[in-house]
């Protein structure tokens, strides 16, 4: 059963962060676009400066002993990213469960807005030793915040 | 509507095959296990080979112009691969589209069977200029192939 | 023999540029640090904005047919990064030879200023058929420019 | 000063392994052929399968604290790799010093044996602390085996 907090509903605006990334040459694929796999490495990106913007990094929580693993991940390619383009992936925080989180994605195209990814990662709270750990109350909190300012 | 060809069932057997890697040092993370995008690596290596042990090559459909860009991935991860290990991927071809097929893998560690990683992909069919083929009987009838001897 | 324009001394302000990244989750390994083939990414990174803050993209050229492959690449690794630290990637082309140039890099953490890692590469001009072609003056000149203003 | 047994010199027939690779579909980049950054991976491959001939695993270095991570790196690319193709590592030991060592390449398509990368790598031995270690005796000998036997 969930605690009252996280079982609180989650403020959309508040749990949105967007994400600027430019696509790396290496990135790309000798179909002349950017590789499936290179999209995985996005949403990671995403997910990491939606934290920092929360006023927490991750390498902080890494330090202390709290990871959060990837355990489920779901992409659909809707259209091509090419190398160079500038992608904004709109990140929001889904769903706050007892041991794991669960991140939405999309991916657009920064110069005009098409969608080019969507998709949605599952992470659980683990500790240094690999063993689940539940979200504490003080951390389902943070989640629901927003970004702080500048 | 689905030609006849593409709608018949597929047979288990012939659909699977075994195909196995290597965990290289550069796929870990900073957790001392394998980071989980470089599986989406290894769903590739065994979907190429896949075909390779079909008598045909990737290499040969890509000059072609038939290219099978992965639209849908999902993975989920069940334990932790690490460096060094050997791991098998269970690769077998589950539906065959008017435009698409899918591949369903499971990763399991070579040493004990342990298993660590479960996965889906959805490729589409399209030409060198990106655009949707269909999949016409010929391929189709390949897709359902066996193994060939060595 | 190089043309005068190519064999013209190169103006070490106007010809560095300075461009930060930040160290991804799956850029770094089991150590515990960033991969060392990771720093190679980051070299890219930064001469492809080098040439952008100069007025082209390399995406433009390559459009155009003109390319610029590695052909010589070395790196010296001096002290580890570590994930989610801001690099600076201090970049200056270093020769403009007939069908080549060389860039140099320092890559120091942000913070402090500590050096990380130094290294060259060579990269030869060539077209879309991978064949090599010789640099013309224009293009000779557009690499002696500085960064243009914002 | 080195220890006698550092300045013997190496046998270059048990100095060498070859370690086959295959091109993966994303280790290629738009222009379709390998990334250089690819190689890298490439090296460590093969300089990994080299110890494991030799009766170690890189893996049971790690878990004894022994680390050997890349401190400096030149790669020459003579000619280009592609997607598919298998390409033969040549590794060898050069060089065994006080607490680093040295290992050249040359990387060559299999099927004809064109030489597409040439390379070296200096690794310098550490603990799990980051800390320089010498190389002992022990591992200098060990590291003038031949290859053992299947």
């Amino acid at each position: 059963m969930q605690s009252p907090t996280h079982s609180a509903p989650i403020d959309p605006a508040a749990a949105l962060s967007v994400v600027r990334v430019r696509v790396r040459f290496g990135e790309t694929d000798l179909m002349g676009i950017v590789h499936h796999a290179s999209y995985v490495s996005y949403l990671e990106v995403a997910r990491i400066e939606w934290l920092r913007r929360r006023g927490v990094t991750y390498a902080d929580w890494a330090a202390h002993g709290v990871h959060l693993p990837v355990v489920e991940l779901s992409v659909k390619y809707r259209a091509p990213a090419r190398f160079d383009e500038e992608l904004d992936v709109h990140v929001s925080i889904a769903e706050i469960g007892a041991a794991s989180v669960r991140f939405e994605y999309r991916i657009v195209r920064a110069v005009d807005g098409l969608l080019c990814t969507e998709g949605s990662t599952r992470l659980a709270c683990i500790d240094a030793q690999l063993a689940l750990r539940r979200i504490s109350p003080e951390i389902a909190e943070f989640l629901r915040q927003p970004e702080h300012g500048p």
